[in-house]
C-alpha cells in the first residue's frame, strides 16, 4: 500500500471544485463511472440521501454536488425538490442526466434551502472544475463546517488507486456530526461488487468511529469507480479499507473539540460482534472519554464500559493493556491487577494518541474502535450554538 | 399521595445511622422484613452484589451495611470475603444472621476494602442507630460522593406508607453514576409481591434516568417491608412507583455536573417499547445535552435522537413541544415546522426544568424519561480524577 499525492484528483477521471459564500459552501465533483453508495440509518433522513438513493439504483453516476449550510432535513416534497434542482444544475453543465448526479448537505435541520445563493454558488464553481491536487481540497473545504483540517488520503496498491475526502464529525449547526464521504477509484468493476467492497469497508471504519454517538440525519458515503484501470477485487477492497480506516482515524482525531485521540483493539472476544460491542462501548463511554482527556489511566471505567457493552466477558480472564508515546503496559493480566504500572500507565495517557488493548480471553474474536476525548471544547461547540 | 416528613425513618421498624473518615463512610439501617432487590446488569458485578444477592435468595431482611470510598468491585475472592465480613459486622450487633444482612458499595474500582477503617467505622457508627427524622439523612450522607445535597423521600397513601433514600449519580471515584437505594416500607407482603412492585417501579423511574449512559458494577435497589401495616397491593405499587419516579427526578437535578433538569415525554409511539426507546434516546444524547445546557431549543437534536433511537417513527405524524417556566409550545406540529414560536422556545429553555413532549402520532404507546444537561462542570468532575 503506497499513499499518494494529489487525493481524489489522483484518480485518472476524477474533477472537482468548492466555493463558499457565509455559511453556504458548493462542492463539485465530475466522476462518471460504476457507483455505490451508504446512508444513515437515521429514520429521519435528509431530502438529498431519498433522491441520490433512488439515482444510486441504477449502479451509475456521473457526479456529485453538496453544499454546507443547510441539512435540507425534514423539509417534506419542498426539500426534495430543491436536492432534484440541484442535481438537475450539475447535470445541465456536465450534459449528463439528472439520474446521475448525487447530492449530499450538511447543516441545520428544519430549514429549506436557499436556492438563490445555491444557484450564484453553482455559476461561480462550475468554472473551477479541474484535476489539480488542490481542487479536492477546494471541493473539501467547501463541506467543511466545524472540521478543522481537510481530510483526505490518496493511495496505489498493485495498480489500482483509491482516494476519498470527508468532512465530519462535527457540524456548526446542528453538530450531528454529519459525515459526508467521497470515495473514488480508478478501477473497473460491478455497481455490486462496488457495493459489497464499500460495505466491508464502512463496517470496519466508519462504523466504528464515534465522536458524540449521535446519528446524523445526513450521513453519506459514495464510491465511484471510473474504470480507467484493472485489477483484482481483494486488493481494491485492501486498499478501500485502508482509504475508510484512515479517513476514520482522521475524523477521530479531528472530532468536536477533540483533544486526544484513542483507538480500542479488542481481541480474543467469543466473536466478532462481541468484540465490535465491546470496542464501540469503550468508545462511546462518556467517563473513558473525559478520563482520556484528564490523562487518567481509570482502567475501571474502561471494564465496566466492556461489562455493559452486551458482549461476553469473564472478568477473570481479561487483560487491559494501554499503548502509546513509546510506552506499552499491561493494567490488568488475566483479572489481576497491576498497580506498579501507573505511573508508566499515566504517561501514555498524557500523550495525544493512546491505544487501549483487552484481550477477553474467550476466543477469536477482534476489532477495532476509533473515538476522541470529551473536553470542555465539546461542551462550547455544542452548547453556544443557538437555533 | 401524601408526601410526609421523617424521611426513611417515617417508616415503623427502621432506625439507621451514618459515619465518615476521609474518603470512606459507612451507613447502617436496621429494618427486619420480607425483601427483594434488584443488581447492576454490568457483566461486572462488585462483590457486595453477589453476596447480597446470595443472601436475598431467603426474601428477608433485618439490615443493609453500606459504604462509600471503596467499590469492591473486581477484587476476586478476597471481595467476597470482605464483604462477608461487613455483614456478618451488622449480623452480630442485630443478633441476626450474616445472611438476612444486605452489602453495599460505592468507590473506587480495583482496590480492596480497607477492613481496618471499615472496622472502626463501625464501632463508632453501631451506637448511634435511631429512627429520628435525622438518621436517614445521616446514612444518607455517609454514603454520599459528588452528590451536592441529600436525596430522600417519604409517602403515605391508603394506610401505607414508603420511603426511600438514594445516592447517585455521580461519584468521585470512579465517577461511575452508581446508584445505591435503599427502599422501605410498613406494608406486609411476600418477597414475590415486593419482587415484582420493584421491578415495575424501577422500570418506570432509575431506569428511564441517564446520567452519562454508563452503567455502573455497584448499582443496587433495596427493599424491605417492616409488616407492621396492612394494605393493597395496587396502593402500595402506586405509592412505591411515586417515591421511585420522585427519587429518580432527584438524581437527575443531581446528576454530576447537572446545571439544569429534563423531562422527555413520548406519547402516540407503536408500543410501550418503542416510547421508551425513544425518550431515552434523547435524555441520553450528548447533543441533547448541551442544547439544554445551552438553552438551545434545538428540536433538530431531538427529532434526530428519535430517529436513531430504533423505535418506529414517521416524521410526517411528529408533534414535538416544549414546556416549562410557565409555558408551553409546539415546535413542530404533525411534521409541520411552527419558527414563529423560537422565541417563546428559547425562554423555556432558558428555565432550569424543562419538558420536552413529543407525540409520534402512531399508537398508544408512552414513557417518560430523566435527563440532566451536559456541562463543563462534567467535565472537570470526570477529567479531574487522577486513579
Amino acid at each position: 500500500m503506497q499513499r499518494i499525492k494529489g487525493g481524489i484528483c489522483a484518480i485518472d477521471g476524477v474533477r472537482a471544485c468548492g466555493v463558499r459564500a457565509g455559511k453556504y459552501g458548493l462542492a463539485l465533483i465530475a466522476a462518471s463511472g460504476t457507483a455505490a453508495g451508504m446512508f444513515t440509518t437515521n429514520r429521519v433522513k435528509a431530502a438529498p440521501l431519498a433522491v441520490t438513493a433512488e439515482h444510486l439504483a441504477k449502479g451509475h453516476l456521473d457526479g456529485i454536488i453538496a453544499n454546507s449550510g443547510c441539512a435540507n432535513a425534514y423539509t417534506g416534497p419542498q426539500g426534495v425538490e430543491d436536492a432534484r434542482m440541484m442535481a438537475s444544475l450539475l447535470a445541465g453543465f456536465l450534459k449528463s442526466d439528472e439520474e446521475r448526479i448525487a447530492v449530499a448537505s450538511t447543516g441545520v435541520i428544519g430549514r429549506y434551502m436557499d436556492m438563490d445563493i445555491i444557484g450564484r454558488l453553482f455559476e461561480e464553481a462550475r468554472g473551477r472544475l479541474r484535476s489539480d491536487g488542490e481542487a479536492g481540497l477546494e471541493a473539501e473545504r467547501a463541506i467543511m463546517t466545524t472540521d478543522t483540517r481537510e481530510k483526505e488520503v490518496a493511495v496505489e496498491h498493485q495498480g489500482l488507486r483509491v482516494a476519498g475526502i470527508v468532512k465530519g464529525a462535527g457540524m456548526i449547526e446542528p453538530n450531528m456530526a454529519t459525515m459526508l464521504c467521497f470515495l473514488f477509484t480508478d478501477a473497473d468493476f460491478s455497481p455490486e461488487v462496488l457495493k459489497s467492497c464499500l460495505a466491508d469497508a464502512v463496517r470496519d471504519s466508519f462504523n466504528m468511529l464515534t465522536v458524540d454517538g449521535d446519528t446524523s440525519t445526513n450521513d453519506i458515503v459514495l464510491l465511484t469507480a471510473t474504470g480507467r484501470a484493472q485489477g483484482r477485487i481483494e486488493d481494491f477492497q485492501q486498499a478501500l479499507r485502508y482509504v475508510c480506516v484512515d479517513l476514520a482515524r482522521q475524523m477521530a482525531r479531528d472530532g468536536e473539540g477533540a483533544s486526544k485521540f484513542f483507538e480500542t483493539l479488542v481481541t480474543g472476544a467469543r466473536n466478532e460482534a462481541d468484540a465490535r460491542l465491546a470496542a464501540k462501548a469503550v468508545a462511546k463511554s462518556s467517563l473513558v472519554k473525559t478520563a482520556v482527556y484528564g490523562a487518567d489511566p481509570n482502567w475501571g471505567r474502561i471494564i465496566c464500559a466492556v461489562g455493559y457493552s452486551g458482549a461476553e466477558m469473564n472478568p477473570d480472564l481479561v487483560t487491559l493493556g494501554l499503548e502509546g508515546s513509546g510506552l506499552k503496559v499491561d493494567l490488568v493480566w488475566k483479572g489481576r491487577i497491576a498497580e506498579e504500572v501507573l505511573d508508566k500507565a499515566r504517561e501514555i495517557m498524557s500523550g495525544e494518541e493512546i491505544i487501549i488493548n483487552i484481550d477477553l480471553g474467550l476466543g477469536m474474536g477482534s476489532a477495532r474502535s476509533f473515538g476522541c476525548d470529551l473536553t470542555h471544547e465539546y461542551v462550547n461547540v455544542n452548547a453556544n450554538y443557538t437555533t
